[in-house]
C-alpha cells in the first residue's frame, strides 16, 4: 500500500467531500452532549495500565464480534490474561472487514497512539508495546485524552439519586478546560414490575432528595428536586432507554394507587407498569419543558435476551439488540399530551431499528410549530445509534433527517460511548457526512457554493448543538 | 458557478442518462391521473396575483420545512402580510439543502419565472418581483399554466356528492385543450364513527342523487349512481384515502344494522367502524370492476397528529405522518376477497411508509391473473408519495417495483398536488427515472439497447397511463 | 454491442471487484447446501425433451413474471403447447429489464447454452433450436449439469416421512461425482389445525418408522428415528418454513393434549395450533443440537395467498409474497429457550421481508456464545431469500450480515432452486459479493490487501459452508 489505511482523505471519495472535510469540519471542536463515561475517572484523572484496561475492558462491541468469531467467553469477557484477550481481539479484527469495528479499530489505533498498519495477530506484538508505552505518559490520562480530542464540553448519563460528586468536584477544578454535565436519567423509576428493585430505589431516593417518597406527591417532589439539582449543576438534557414509548392513558389517581400497591410489596402487573410509565414519562415531559431541557428518548432497544450472558455477566455485555416495535401512535400520543399541556420540551429521539426511522422522524415534524426562543426544529431524530452507528446507519440517519426535516438544523454526533478512545467517532461521523453532501455536491444535486455548504457542515459539527442544548460552554 | 443550478442535465449522471431524458423522457406530454388541483380555478380561468398566492398560500410542503426552520406560525400560516410570508420561506430555503423542497423550489422558479440563481434572502426581491410580473401576464392563469406544462389531462378528487359543474363546463368549453376529469373519492361515506357528520353526508348524498338514503339498499343505490354520474363525465378512477386496509369479515346485513343505528343517531364503534368500512371498500371495489375502472388505494396515513394544528387550521396543514401499520394481511385478505367475488378492479396502491413498500408490491403481484383485455400489470405499486416523493424515495420505489413486478409496464409519476406549479414534478421523477435506469446502462446491467431502453422509458412517462386508465385523450 | 451482455465482467464495476472475481470466486466449486431438486431425477439421470421441459415448466418466478406482463394462464400453467409458452416467456423477457428475472435468464443461456445474443421474440427460434439440440446431447442430463455447475454437493428438502431411496441409490453409484443429501424437512408434523392431513401424516410416520404415532411419546419417537435415519444417510441440515416462529410456551402436556384431541378427529384452534408448533419446534432444535446439525428456518412467507390460484393451481404456483410480522420477540424466546436448555443448535435464518434483516440479524448475535467445537458465527442470518434474492436484495442481506455479524465467516449462497439450470445463481452472488467487496475497496474502506480480502471471498463461496455443516464432502 502506498498509503496507511487510515489516511488524510479516509471515506471522502471526491474532491468536494476532502474540501468540506478539511476546510470546515475537521477543526471543529467537540461537544460530547450524550456518553456513558464514568465522571469519577475524569475527576480522579485515571491513567490505564494497558491497552486491554483502555480499550477491551469496558467495550461489548468487541466482545460480541469476538463471540461471532468463535473467540471462547474465557478470553472475551473471562479471567484469561489481559494480553491474551488483546491477542483475541487480535485475531478478531481481521475478519470484521466490511464491519464499523474494522474502522473504529484503526482509527482509534492511528489516532491515539500513532499506529498505521493493519492490526492482526502480525502486529499485535508491536500494538500492544508502543501503545501501553504510550499509555505510561501523562498525556493518556483521562483528561489527556479529552484534551488530545477537543472536548469542549460532555454530557455523562446519571442516575437521579446520585450526588454528582465527581461532577461538582471538576467544576471547581480550574485544570479541567472540558465541561462535564450531568444527563438526568430516571429509568428505575419506571421500574414498578419489581417491587423490590422499585423500593429500593425510591428508598435512596428519598435518602438522597432528603424528602419523603412514601406517598405519591413525596416521590414525585423528590424526583423535582433531583431534576433541580441536575439543572443546578449544570445539567440541560435529560435520557430515557425505553423498549417502547408507553402507551396508556393514566390518571394522576390511578398512577397514586399502583405507587402505593407497589410500595406496599406487590409487583404490578403489565398493564399497570404500562399506565404508569405513561404517567411518569409525561411528568418528566412537564420537568424538562419548564426548565428548557431537551428530552433524550432511546427506544426500540430489546435488552438482555441471552438469559445464560445476562445471569453470568449482567447488563450492557452484548446480548442486547432490536424491538420491532409500531412505534408511531405512541409517539404521536406521547407527543400531543405533552403539546396539549403545553409542555411540550426540545426533543431528541433516538432510534434503533431503521425500519422505524421514516415514520419516527416524519413523526416529529408534526409538532415543530415555534415559540418563542424556540431553536430551530425543536424535535429531531438523533444520530444513528448503537447497531447503526456504521457508515450504512449514519446515511441512513443523515438521508432521512435530510428528507423529512432540515439537515441543516441537525445536532449531529455523540459518542454514547463508555470509552475515552471514542472520540474518533465523530471525526468518523463528520468523515461520512462530508462524503454524503460532498456527493450531491459532485452530482449537482445540491450548488458548488462551499461557503453555504460549508457552513452547513460546520453548524451540524459543533454549533448547532452549541446553540440548542443551552449548556455552558467554556 | 459556470452553469446554473438548475441546468439541462441536472440530475442525469451519465451519458446514458442524459440521453434516455433528452431522446426518449423529456418531450413526453403529461397524463396527471391524480391531482388535487381545483376545477373551478380551471374553469374560472383564475390569475394569481403574487407569488404568495400561487406559490405558497397552499402548500402544507413548504409549511412544514418553514415550521423545521423555527418561523413562527404568525408568518407561516397566519396573518403576516403576503410578502413577510414569502420572505419567511426565503430565509428557510438555504437550510433545506439535501430536502426536495431545494429541488422543487428551484425547478418551479426556473421552468415557470426563468429564475435560475438559488432562492434566499439576497434574491428574495428579484424574483418577487420578476415572478409577479410574469404572474400578471395572460399566459400565467390557471390555463395557461397547463398548457406551459404540456399537460395533456389531469384527474382531480372529488367527493361524489359533488356537482361536477366545474367539469361539466371544462368539457363543453372548445377552448380548453387539456381533459379535466373528476376521481371519486367517497371516503366520508366510511365514517360512521361519527354519526353527525355521516348523517350531514348521506342526507347530502340522497339530495344530489335524487335517492333516498334513509335505508342501507337506498344508501348504497345512491353511491352507485354517483358512480355512474362519474363516469358519464369522463372518470375512470376511484380514490381512497386509508390509515389501513379495513381488516375485517361483515355480511350486507350486519352493514345495514350498523347504517341503521348510526342514521339514528348512535355513532359505531371502532369495531363496527372497521366492518362498515370493509363492506363499503368491497361494495367499492365491486362497482370499480363492473365499468373497468382502477381503484386508488392511498394507505398508510396517520392524520392531524398535532391537536393543537388541527384545532387551528384544520386538515391538510402539515401535521400528518407515516402510520406504521403491518398491512400485509389486510391487503390480502381485500384482493383476494374481490377476486373471490370475480370483481377485482385494476388497482393502484400508494404507500407511504417507505418499509411496506416490498411487502405490498409482492402481494399485489398475487392478483395478477390476467382476463381478456387486461392491461399489464393491472394490480400495481404507484409512484412514490407524499414524504416519499424524493430521490430517495422514488428510487425506493423504481427498486421494489422493478424487483417485485415488470418496470416495464410502470404507470409513472402524478403530482397528488393543490398547485399548478408542480407539474415540474414530472419533470424531476423523469430526471430521476432516467438516471436510474442510466446507471444500469452504464453499468452494463441492462444492455445498451437504447431503443428497447428508451422505449420503456417513454412509455413510463405517458404512454402506459394513457393505455391503462381508458380515460378518453384529446 | 460491442461486447455480449453477460461477458467476463458483468456485474463488476471495478478493477477490484474483477480481480476478487476472477482469482477468488469463479473457480470454487459449489456447495448448494439448500435447494428443491428432484432426487429422483439426479438418481435416474433424466434428460429433457425440451427448453420448456427444463427452463419453464416448474419455475413459479418466470410464471409470476409472465402473469405481470398480461400473458393469460392458459400460456403460462395451462393446456397450450410448450413452444407456445416458451414464445410467452420470450414476450415477457424485454418486459424485465431491471428484474433479476433479466439477469438470470441471460445468464443460464450464456452458460448452459452459450447464447450471448438478447432473448426475445426476434431471437426465440434460435434459441429453442439450439437449445433443445444440446438438451439431446448427454451433457444435459441432470448428473451432466451438476458436473458442468461443478456441484460437489448438495441437500435437498425431504419429508421426514421419505424413504430416501433415491438418496441411498446415489449414494450408492459410484459414477456420480456429487454428493446429494437429504435435509429434515417436518413442516406437516406442526399442521394440527387440519385433523385429517395430520392424522394421514402422522399414520404414514408410524408406518415408515415402524414406530406407534397412537400416543405423543411414540409420535416423537417417530420423529427422532426418521431424524437418526436422515443422519445416517448424510444429513446435516434441517430446514422450517414458517409464517413465523410460533410464540407461546406449551409444556409437553398440554402439547400431548392437543395431540390426542386431534388424533380423536378434532382440529385444534389458533391458539392450540401456536403451542404445538412452538412445543414441536423446540423439540426439532433439540435432536438437531444432539447431532450437531443446522437448523435452518425461512420465515415471513405469506403463502397461496390468491385463493383462485390455489384451488385451480395448487402451492408454489406464484401466489405467495412477503408476510409483515413483528419477529424479533418470539426468535428471542425460541432461541433463548433452547439457549436455556443447553440445546441451541447451529442456525441459518432466512428472512423474506426486508425491513426485518437488521432486527433478525442482531437478534441472532446476542446467542454466539461459542462452546468447544463450535464454527464461528454459529448462528447467521441467511443468504437473501426469494424475492429477495437480486442484486439489492442481496447487497441488502450483505450489508446487514456485514454491519450486525462477521461477513467473513458468512456461509454464502444456495439457491432454493428447482431447476438444474439454476446454479448460475451462485455465479450472480458471486459477482455481486466482489463487487460490493470490490467497490469498498477502490473507496478505501477496506485495504488493498488482496489477499486478506481474497481469503475472505473465497471462504464464503465455498469453505466456510464446507466447514460450517459437517457435510462429508468428496
Amino acid at each position: 500500500m502506498s498509503q496507511p489505511f487510515i489516511h488524510d482523505d479516509f471515506m471522502l471519495q471526491s474532491q468536494a467531500a476532502k474540501e468540506l472535510y478539511h476546510h470546515f469540519a475537521k477543526d471543529e471542536p467537540i461537544l460530547d452532549f450524550h456518553n456513558h463515561l464514568p465522571p469519577a475517572e475524569i475527576s480522579a484523572d485515571r491513567s490505564f495500565d494497558n491497552l486491554y484496561d483502555i480499550w477491551l475492558a469496558g467495550d461489548h462491541y468487541k466482545w460480541r464480534g469476538m463471540r461471532a468469531n468463535g473467540i471462547p467467553e474465557n478470553r472475551i469477557t473471562g479471567d484469561a490474561p489481559p494480553r491474551d484477550k488483546f491477542d483475541a481481539w487480535a485475531e478478531t479484527v481481521p475478519h470484521t472487514l466490511r464491519n464499523a469495528l474494522y474502522h473504529w479499530t484503526h482509527l482509534e489505533l492511528s489516532r491515539y497512539f500513532g499506529f498505521d498498519g493493519l492490526f492482526s495477530p502480525k502486529t499485535a506484538d508491536e500494538v500492544w508495546e508502543t501503545g501501553n508505552a504510550k499509555l505510561a505518559t501523562p498525556d493518556y490520562s483521562c483528561r489527556g485524552l479529552l484534551k488530545m480530542s477537543k472536548v469542549r464540553a460532555l454530557c455523562t448519563t446519571d442516575d437521579p439519586t446520585h450526588s454528582l460528586e465527581h461532577h461538582l468536584a471538576i467544576a471547581n477544578d480550574p485544570t479541567i478546560d472540558c465541561r462535564v454535565y450531568p444527563t438526568f436519567r430516571p429509568d428505575p423509576a419506571l421500574r414498578v414490575d419489581d417491587a423490590d428493585h422499585f423500593n429500593a430505589y425510591a428508598d435512596k431516593l428519598a435518602e438522597v432528595s432528603g424528602g419523603d417518597c412514601e406517598t405519591f406527591s413525596g416521590f414525585l417532589d423528590a424526583i423535582r428536586s433531583r431534576h433541580d439539582f441536575f439543572h443546578s449543576v449544570g445539567g440541560r438534557l435529560s435520557d430515557h432507554g425505553l423498549h417502547h414509548v408507553f402507551d396508556a392513558d393514566c390518571s394522576e389517581n390511578e398512577a397514586m394507587a399502583i405507587f402505593n400497591q407497589v410500595r406496599q410489596g406487590r409487583s404490578a402487573d403489565a398493564g399497570q407498569t404500562e399506565r404508569f410509565g405513561a404517567f411518569l414519562m409525561l411528568f418528566f415531559g412537564e420537568l424538562n419543558a419548564e426548565k428548557n431541557w431537551t428530552m433524550q428518548l432511546h427506544i426500540g432497544a430489546e435488552r438482555n435476551n441471552s438469559q445464560r450472558l445476562f445471569e453470568s455477566l449482567g447488563r450492557d455485555v452484548g446480548c442486547d439488540s432490536m424491538a420491532d416495535v409500531n412505534h408511531a401512535g405512541a409517539v404521536r400520543r406521547f407527543l400531543n399530551t405533552l403539546d396539549q399541556r403545553d409542555h411540550l420540551p426540545k426533543v431528541m429521539l433516538y432510534n434503533l431499528n431503521p425500519k422505524d426511522n421514516y415514520a419516527l422522524s416524519a413523526m416529529l415534524g408534526n409538532f415543530l410549530e415555534a415559540k418563542p426562543g424556540d431553536p430551530p426544529c425543536r424535535l429531531q431524530l438523533g444520530t444513528a445509534w448503537w447497531f447503526m452507528d456504521t457508515k450504512e446507519g449514519m446515511e441512513w440517519q443523515i438521508n432521512t433527517f435530510s428528507n423529512t426535516s432540515l439537515l441543516s438544523r441537525f445536532n449531529g454526533m455523540l459518542t454514547d460511548s463508555r470509552s475515552f478512545l471514542s472520540f474518533t467517532r465523530h471525526e468518523y461521523f463528520r468523515r461520512i457526512l462530508c462524503n454524503v453532501i460532498g456527493t450531491d455536491v459532485e452530482n449537482g444535486e445540491i450548488p458548488r457554493d462551499m461557503e453555504m455548504v460549508g457552513d452547513m457542515v460546520r453548524r451540524i459539527c459543533f454549533r448547532n448543538p452549541a446553540e440548542f442544548f443551552g449548556l455552558e460552554l467554556p
